[in-house]
């Protein structure tokens, strides 16, 4: 597997250099000036090109713990999500069309076969698929060692081909009813941290599910022992073919010096696998939105990572994401096309 | 004077209703979801339309102020700035030119003429004057009384040309050294608190210049005594040409219906003022970004509003609202772009 490197430790000092020199009050710029130096040592360039060319991948998947009461919803909606992604009609599909991002969904783990669709459109949205629904983790491991390793190879295809069709920053989406089960017990896995302080309501459960979902993640937890402290087995007593999928996917656009926005609580989790993976992957990623969900803000502060929007989103799909997607435009344009202080008439 | 009517109460209300019936989970779109619903409210439309034409007008002045160490730059740097605002190349160009909003920037009161500029630059500028910079308010009065029913007028005449030329929501920028401490004692005046209270760094001023800052404040608002309980008579006492334009703008814009997004503590400030005037302006307005200026956050909390953003942008000019106009856009395609719940395949 190709290791990371660190974004660029040259192009990140000129573009603070740069940032200084602005005809700005020092500082003035804020997290936006933050943000464009951290894009510029990831782009290799000073001042940052434009993030024109943004791809988000929608990993979508079903999770055994959704008929174990962990959710608000039925494992049908994950599905029938699929089909509103397909049709453009879902929230991110409306932020992607409003903020020009591109937008691909795929089946790697859902447990329906999609025959209803027409042969083109199944054939793109299965053709990654590793198996239907994963194992409710409680109980079970959520796929076998060769599926994890199917998956994060599907990820970083996919993360492949969104580079060769432009990309310039990546985000990955999911959808899954279940699914911040497994995404909670990989980021307590991943710090060490009991099921109590990562739980959280997801989609929006009770009381009494939120009790459930927190028996359902240490249940795992216990079911895994030390496997835990490894990611990949991570990914396999604890997780999902999509949230495998998607780690192989932010894997690869470090490996390849993509920058990524982060997304929620899946997307997240899957960051800090992929970070325990690769240590240092993490230092191509930005985060986008503040999840509800603790486990998020545990991870992220894990990774060192502040996110640019707090908005109240707990929609999923990559929409915090997208979402932030035009505060780095901000930040680029910044840092792109203000004076410098030397150039300053009068 | 027109008088504030209130944004459609029938169209919150379907607003409202759409946004549960969306298939998204309930509450799951956040904030994003309560700005969509207070456009729709504003616009009288459901689904609310799409806000494309976007107009930031920037009020520039110089402030007796300056001259008495309340400041980290010297007066001349607002006209240096201005002619930054002209070239396109400030901080708040680059932000609108990345997310499509019009600037303008008027001379309502710089302390200078702007002799070395084309003609027709120059007449478009100063069209709008009022007078060379406004009084030191410690020691004078910011304006006349017909100075600051000048003002007024002028802020209105100038939101009417922008909606006039299609502006489905303004904005409004400021530019002028000094200008944090007449906003501060508007704030001060308008919530009947001392000037300890309102007072913050600016664009980055000591310890020994924040005293002194608080300080002014103080003999203002001593010498304003009870004018300042009137808003106009705040203006004229407390405030100055530029501060006075913007008021007259955003009240404007309440009266004719247009919604605004508000940027920092000057933005604020007027729109406070604007509210004192009308009571029931605020309905008309969001607010765009946090500021670190303390008077921001207490003028916001009196008119019951939370800005979108926090990245602790310290720009001025209005950079902190058009940074957050893709956040309004976002809550736009929301509302008008999901599926209804009773429409989803499957």
């Amino acid at each position: 597997m190709p290791q990371v490197l660190p974004p660029s430790d040259i192009a990140r000092a000129h573009a603070a250099k740069r940032l200084a020199a602005l005809a700005t009050p020092p500082g003035a710029l804020g997290r936006l000036g933050e943000a464009g130096v951290w894009l510029a040592a990831c782009q290799g360039r000073v001042p940052p090109k434009p993030v024109d060319n943004v791809r988000l991948v929608i990993f979508a998947g079903d999770h055994g713990v959704a008929a174990h009461g962990v959710s608000a919803f039925p494992p049908a909606i994950t599905g029938a999500m699929v089909r509103t992604f397909l049709a453009g009609k879902a929230g991110v599909s409306a932020l992607a069309a409003a903020h020009g991002v591109a937008v691909r969904v795929l089946d790697v783990g859902v447990d329906e076969d999609f025959a209803d669709l027409d042969a083109a459109t199944r054939a793109a949205l299965t053709a990654h698929k590793v198996r239907r629904g994963s194992g409710a983790i409680h109980v079970a491991d959520a796929l076998t060692a060769e599926e994890t390793a199917a998956a994060l190879a599907v990820g970083a295809a996919v993360a492949r081909e969104e580079v060769a069709a432009g990309a310039q920053l990546l985000i990955s989406g999911d959808m899954g009813i279940g699914n911040t089960t497994p995404a909670a017990a990989m980021v307590a896995a991943g710090l060490g941290l009991p099921a109590a302080e990562v739980v959280g309501r997801g989609t929006g459960i009770t009381d009494e599910g939120l009790a459930r979902k927190k028996d359902v993640i240490d249940a795992a937890l216990t079911r895994a022992g030390a496997r835990a402290q490894d990611p990949v087995e991570t990914l396999t007593a604890l997780g999902s073919a999509d949230l495998a999928a998607a780690t192989g996917y932010l894997l690869a656009a470090a490996q390849d010096g993509v920058p990524v926005l982060l997304d929620g609580l899946m997307s997240v989790a899957c960051a800090l696998t992929a970070d325990r993976i690769e240590p240092g992957a993490a230092a191509w990623y930005a985060a986008g939105h503040r999840s509800t969900e603790p486990a998020q803000s545990l991870a992220l502060a894990k990774l060192g990572l502040e996110p640019l929007l707090d908005l109240g989103l707990r929609l999923g799909e990559g929409s915090g994401a997208v979402a932030a997607v035009p505060v780095l435009r901000s930040a680029v344009a910044l840092l792109r096309d203000v004076a410098l202080l030397a150039d300053l008439p009068g």
